[in-house]
């Protein structure tokens, strides 16, 4: 795999410092050999990147999340891909979590569509293509000018449940309808039932109201699947509600863990002790891991 | 002055997040309008900003400041200046104290050339003009491909420090060689006698060494100006060589005092008690206001 094929531009990866173990074991698995670098975050915040090798007509793959803090990591994101970029290297950003996915539009006359700015500061910045993994809505991929794609965690999220889970007569509930595509896919992997929860956020103040709708879900074991788990608010709600229609257990299941600040003891109070989630985040619930599922899809992609 | 002059844009000022009072300050001082906002920023780190105005064919004044975290005050600004820069307005930044600019250059091959990579993001979002305050050197505004303009906070600190020290025989100090010129000036206008140390910094591990010289200033009152007081090493190590010398009371003044971490501790632990700076960064010693400063240059920019 190492070699070099006529007209096809070596590849390296670079597994940054917000993945760098999901960047080894992505290159691992493709068999690329790794770009050494040096970094440095100084007391003030800022990051001091440096390169020791040459990359000039080869392909980069910059693997690097942006979980909180999350201009942080984007922003070395953009150090690298521009200083690689300038050098004459094609810089395929590999972002696992991909902040800012879920202001992709003006919900609110005015809004600065957050998610433009990061894709046009992306391929400024020298990003000629991008990789996520389950990102927040298909509309967002519509902002980017450049090629990407977003690789599902879903079949992986799948296997570990059914694995490491012994569930009784499961159902799987989307708490909201941005994400039931996804929760609707997880569901129908699983052979499970699934309900779909309607959510209500204030868009300032971020408070969330899961509405209640006949639930039947009395003595079963049932699966909150959400992309995101921020502050564990849309999921603690959604988990009030399934308690009181009687679920016997409720598990949180996510691609991205986020988990800021005390999500996971709010989610415990509620009686949600099973949080999965993926390693996109680093994190205590991060169980699964999407080397795999990113490897895979990079396989198939001609630089 | 808020009179609309044929063929000049009009103009407006929006005091970004991270410099509110010193831009509505900027504003007053100038008789501009403000531009109304919202800001929100969410648990997991992320911005949300909404304008409530259309400015197109206007010219915005941004005044952010890119103190820690320096990366998030950063990218405020790019979201605030792509977003009003496509509807239209003409992007002007005022960023009192510029993130990245000591790494201004590779000082060890390979390194990101960090301040480069700023001046590319900020044009490519928007910004057309910059100002900032006391650049850390003049060689930064080279990598800037619009007009750029660093105002001196000097005048401002030896008027704060004539006016509120009674100085005994004064001795001003530049803790190293980048800064000399900016510290000779601020000798100059306080008709004191001025000394040059020089310094050791690990560009790796950030650690700092002062090299003491002959110095004269036995019961005298020695001021240690430098541009940045980040950790306080720089000015702490100074301080040291400083009282062994027999100095009588050491005072630090600079232009940005991000006062990173216990600075202000491990400043007082060297007798250094007295620290003076701007409001470039907002903190417990920010006694000098730059507004006029910046007004008094903004008012000589034809947009």
């Amino acid at each position: 795999m190492r070699a070099t094929r006529e007209g096809v531009a070596e590849k390296v990866v670079l597994p940054g410092p917000a993945s760098k173990e999901l960047g080894e074991s992505i290159a691992r698995r493709l068999s690329l050999p790794l770009l050494p670098y040096e970094v440095k975050v100084f007391p003030d915040g800022e990051t001091r990147l440096r390169f020791e090798e040459k990359v000039s007509g080869k392909t980069v793959l910059i693997v690097q999340s942006t979980y909180p803090p999350p201009d942080q990591n984007l922003f070395q994101l953009l150090l690298a891909s521009h200083r690689l970029s300038q050098e004459g290297a094609k810089v395929h950003a590999v972002v696992p979590y991909l902040a800012y996915a879920r202001q992709d539009k003006e919900f609110v006359a005015g809004e600065v569509v957050s998610l433009g700015v990061v894709s046009h500061l992306l391929r400024s910045g020298g990003v000629s293509r991008l990789t996520t993994v389950d990102i927040h809505s298909a509309e967002g991929l519509s902002l980017f000018a450049i090629p990407v794609y977003s690789v599902s965690a879903i079949p992986s999220l799948v296997s570990y449940v059914k694995k490491n889970f012994k569930l009784n007569q499961p159902v799987v509930v989307a708490p909201d309808f941005g994400g039931s595509k996804r929760s609707e896919a997880f569901a129908s992997l699983l052979q499970a039932m699934f309900v779909q929860l309607s959510k209500k956020r204030d868009r300032v103040t971020g408070q969330v109201k899961v509405e209640s709708s006949k639930l039947e879900v009395k003595g079963r074991d049932v699966l909150i699947v959400d992309d995101i788990i921020s502050t564990g608010g849309t999921v603690r709600a959604a988990g009030i509600v399934l308690r009181e229609a009687g679920a016997a257990r409720v598990i949180a299941v996510c691609s991205h863990p986020l988990l800021v600040d005390d999500a996971m003891e709010k989610l415990g109070s509620e009686g949600i002790r099973d949080v999965v989630g993926t390693n996109t985040v680093p994190s205590e619930v991060s169980k699964v891991d999407v080397s795999e599922a990113i490897a895979e899809h990079l396989k198939t992609v001609t630089e």
